[in-house]
């Protein structure tokens, strides 16, 4: 009896791709079934009352663990499949991890994506209209800053958090590359931050979210070169 | 040489509360250092660049671990501090608790505490003038939701995430607390989630939280009552 997992997952969330991104690092395979979480699906609810990606389904015969929401994902893969470990080692590696985790989450989120994802994907699939440009000019004025300080962590370290790739690199690329469909990130004016997103870019991890495309939401051209 | 421990916390921020409550229980001792987020005081952001509470800081002669964000601490508490645990034993208790930890920490907030809070608090502290109403009311109405799905909960369970007290309960009640220091909570209509508030706020690592007052914000009469 072997154990069956399905990701249930929209290809566009950031929460999702960390997961995936995870699981892919792990070399842990999975089928996917991808949620139109906007149109909250009965089926997808009775699996997670919140309605949120992503959720990971493991099934053993009969046995089924339900897991709902990234960060209980991710905490429950790194305890289960612990190699390669992407929390680091001691408690010191760790917090610098998780903190920048919940910065990208938290942070990053609702400064960043909270507008342009809002206005450049939300506003398309929901059918709400045109995006709104004062709310893209304070996306991307926010986007700069965290840039900025990506830039700054990068300038003494191989990764995110430190020696070591973890959960940090995937939650800031994950919600990178989310901006970064639309055509919004100006990698060209953040070169140790292009650099570090070039090396993730080409992991086989990365490689099915370069494939990802949604009706009616075109990405840019450069999405998926590795040489950009 | 022993470990002290100092927590950077504002006293009325429900993620703060949250690593009061597990370092309550947990029987930890700390000295406290309340934080003005929102004067974005230089010495705390060079130990958080977000600038968001709580950060606890623990040190060991020279040795001194800087832990941000409250996942992270409350991660790092539960690794190191094992006893009593408060994540749950097997996989599918920690993803239970783990999944109403986000709940509460991601859509509660989101829908509730971002109209409640922000409105009756954070207007307050910044000096924005009066509390909308609309907002209000949007804040109340998604409250009730909240307070219904706990209500499910609570219906064949002693504690939220199952049947032992958990860092889900730390969470909610965390959440709960700051609305109910402004006295929005109905507790009249929805008897479990009083009922599992009042086992919880007559515990010891709840007091503390119970004697919380902060300048031009006074609490609902009847908020630190232990029979409300």
């Amino acid at each position: 009896m072997s154990l069956e997992r399905t990701l249930h997952h929209f290809p566009l969330d950031p929460a999702s791709r960390q997961v995936r991104l995870a699981m892919g690092e792990k070399r842990l395979a999975f089928t996917e079934v991808a949620v139109k979480y906007w149109e909250r699906p009965k089926d997808f609810i009775r699996l997670n009352p919140s309605g949120m990606t992503p959720v990971l389904v493991e099934s053993e015969g009969d046995a089924r663990l339900v897991l709902c929401e990234s960060r209980a994902i991710l905490d429950h893969l790194e305890e289960v499949n612990p190699e390669p470990p992407l929390l680091g080692r001691g408690p010191a590696e760790r917090a610098e991890a998780r903190r920048l985790m919940q910065w990208f989450d938290r942070k990053f989120d609702f400064e960043v994506g909270g507008f342009l994802l809002h206005e450049k994907m939300e506003k398309r699939l929901l059918g709400l209209g045109a995006p709104e440009f004062a709310n893209l000019r304070q996306g991307r004025e926010a986007l700069k800053n965290h840039l900025f300080y990506v830039e700054a962590l990068l300038a003494d370290r191989d990764w995110l958090a430190g020696k070591r790739l973890s959960l940090a690199d995937f939650a800031a690329a994950a919600h990178l590359s989310v901006i970064d469909y639309f055509g919004d990130v100006p990698w060209a004016d953040f070169p140790q931050a292009k650099t570090w997103y070039m090396k993730l870019k080409s992991r086989p991890c990365f490689r099915p979210l370069l494939t990802d495309r949604w009706p009616g939401l075109t990405p840019a051209p450069h999405y998926d070169d590795l040489d950009f």
